[in-house]
């Protein structure tokens, strides 16, 4: 299987999409060469938890040569793609050295995005990798540390001010998740503040959270975040971000610690290929998930644009860019054997799933929806069967049911600051 | 017992000695407040553990606030400590911020030093804090990645050789355990190079390995680190370090992972007092751990010079600092009972632990020594015994049960380099 003139296919980007297409096609004579400019696949349903304190940096990520090292067909670089050259069919890395390809498949993603207003992200950093996490937790906990030591009553109040912008999974989960971290993680460790006091705000443009899910259960997820001690304001878009606070609807929230989960762009993987893109900058794809215009040449997941015969848009989500892995490999597959073409990739939705704080949760299978406890319990086995390999499951187990039990977290290490700097800069 | 008229005993360090200073005062009617530039403590003897993708950073960090939030007479600070205003009482920390003190205890520690040529750093850095083991743990993991894609035989070769300088219980721990990475963990995982090619160079100056162990004991450790594969040099003083490699004894090691595990330098608590200090920097106390001078200042752990009785040092290491920290908070409730004061300190030898590799340990308990695979087990318990809390002695078990019969390891992370840069600088 691992002859040199077996039929090369490329995959670049090891996330949900480019590891499940691997998966799907390590079983074909063909060899395959992933690269990625990460050493790891991170599970990113869960950063959140990172940020916050709930779970370690490496429960939610693996080693991608680790987790392939079975299929003796399939090679592990670590490298930056930087181009595509189509006509000579190869990879372009950012240090000089080219990868030729017979198939290339392009799952390069998406990253955190501030719509025209990139010079708010050093005041309200987004969440797209481990790096991110890590930094959002320093702020968080370094906040705390700093209300304590703090004299002034407005700068004390500034530091224990969170806002959360963004509606989407990602923000309702970090605002849950910041809010119990007040109230119950931290609540007894402090002497001259109360972290009770401490506020904290989610901030959404449109007019209600959790847009991809129905009515009822955004409705109920914003009951939960207020019961939970979140202020929810809607219908509010941020005008600026400043190392003073956020600007949001003619108001100004004084914060020293603001959180970016409102938007993503894609990958370069357009440009790469002089392909057109959409607003954000995803490459749009014909129906079989080729580039227009080259038919070697797929994309999938975060940074790709898929039309559904409904006229929806496939979603950025994990469960997406799987089936469109999935669907690539069964492709190539067919190709190879010299079958007639798939009918084109159709999106089946496989429910979407949020938690608030370690109680509440809401679920929308489409077919049925849950929303409480139940839910909660529900999300969290589900995410423990989707992380990788046993050790994972066990550790991730085990630091959720310590949380649940003792609301304890043992994540919260303030780390890759300037050494025991106390101010933020 | 926390009325602001009660005695002030301020605790600047709150790792082995700081710690236990503190709980061994907690029962007292005292204010105690705690002043660390670190939000956590760390289980500085697993250190090497992280930097070898044993362990995950929170497996061996605790938050110093959440161990003391039981006890209401004591307030943690994160501050930087930049110096002691004995006659005032008060202490100084970076922001310019002071905290006044009635009794003041140095637990500062120590940090690596290169003994005049600091210049080595960036080619040979060492293990002491969180950031070290990751950045260790990133250049180790970058070099096998970088010979994967090497074309120059001689660069590969360079980038394969890893080099320990320093034989004392982290050196050794560490050579074991990059050559089990290299001929366990990693053998499967790559396809163009065999990491068990890698070579393992463990580099001391002195006659033998493991200069506290008893002679036989470090004939053993050296004969299971060959049995693994580390290549042992003894009596060759380390001339040079570069991005080209380690000069030792007139032998040119051509290396790109060179780590420094050779010796240690205290932490400016002698230049705070003006006090005495011993060639390392090591601040000279008197026998009941005051500092000359100062009845009111004790200064204990790494960051001191204790003479013994015998002529000997006492050695800078966690059981030391324990028994100093009880000291100190023994002599602190005699004066306050207006007791006479205790006889002077004395160090109570309770052994030395060090493992080679995942089957090997050496251990001396003075009246009774072990090697080999059952003194491996006792150092595994002992480990997981002194580590706080429940929570982390059950993820280190699990963490090493793993490792040990799968021979994996979780946290094989590259972090906090340039996203996707595989050349270090």
């Amino acid at each position: 299987m691992t002859t040199g003139s077996a039929h090369h296919v490329v995959i670049v980007g090891a996330g949900f999409g480019g590891l499940e297409a691997v998966r799907r096609l390590v079983r074909t004579a063909v060899r395959i060469t992933v690269i990625d400019r990460r050493n790891h696949h991170l599970f990113q349903p869960l950063l959140y938890q990172v940020a916050t304190a709930s779970l370690a940096t490496s429960e939610i990520a693996w080693p991608i040569r680790s987790l392939l090292r079975g299929y003796e067909n399939v090679t592990t670089l670590l490298g930056r793609v930087v181009g595509v050259d189509s006509r000579e069919k190869r990879v372009l890395l950012e240090d000089g050295a080219t990868v030729s390809y017979d198939i290339l498949v392009l799952a390069t993603g998406a990253r955190h995005a501030y719509f025209g207003h990139d010079e708010w992200e050093p005041y309200a950093p987004g969440l797209k990798t481990i790096e991110d996490a890590t930094a959002i937790r320093r702020r968080i906990l370094t906040a705390f540390e700093e209300a304590e030591r703090a004299i002034d009553k407005a700068a004390r109040r500034a530091l224990l001010t969170f806002v959360v912008i963004g509606g989407g999974p990602t923000g309702v989960e970090l605002a849950g998740t910041i809010a119990e971290l007040a109230r119950d993680t931290l609540r007894s460790d402090f002497r001259n503040i109360d972290t009770r006091d401490a506020r904290v705000v989610l901030v959404e443009a449109g007019p209600r959270l959790l847009a991809g899910f129905r009515e009822n259960l955004s409705a109920y997820a914003q009951r939960a975040l207020t019961k939970l001690g979140v202020e929810v304001r809607l219908g509010r878009p941020v005008t600026d971000c400043t190392a003073e606070g956020v600007e949001t609807g003619g108001e100004h929230l004084a914060a020293r610690t603001i959180i970016w989960a409102a938007g993503v762009a894609a990958s370069p993987a357009a440009e790469w290929l002089h392909a057109a893109a959409d607003r954000a900058g995803r490459l749009i794809v014909q129906p079989d998930l080729t580039v227009p215009g080259q038919p070697d040449i797929f994309a999938i997941g975060d940074t790709v644009h898929v039309d559904m015969a409904d006229g929806k848009t496939v979603p950025g989500i994990a469960p997406a860019a799987k089936q469109e892995g999935r669907y690539v490999a069964d492709t190539i597959k067919a190709r190879l054997d010299g079958r007639d073409p798939l009918p084109p990739f159709r999106y089946k939705d496989a429910g979407s799933l949020a938690t608030i704080g370690k109680r509440a949760a809401v679920v929308d299978f489409g077919w049925i929806r849950f929303m409480g406890r139940f839910a909660w319990w529900l999300w969290g086995f589900a995410h423990i069967y989707f992380l990788i390999g046993m050790r994972h499951r066990l550790a991730v187990a085990l630091s959720w049911l310590w949380i649940y039990f003792t609301g304890q977290r043992s994540a919260r290490l303030i780390t890759q600051g300037r050494t025991g700097k106390v101010h933020e800069t």
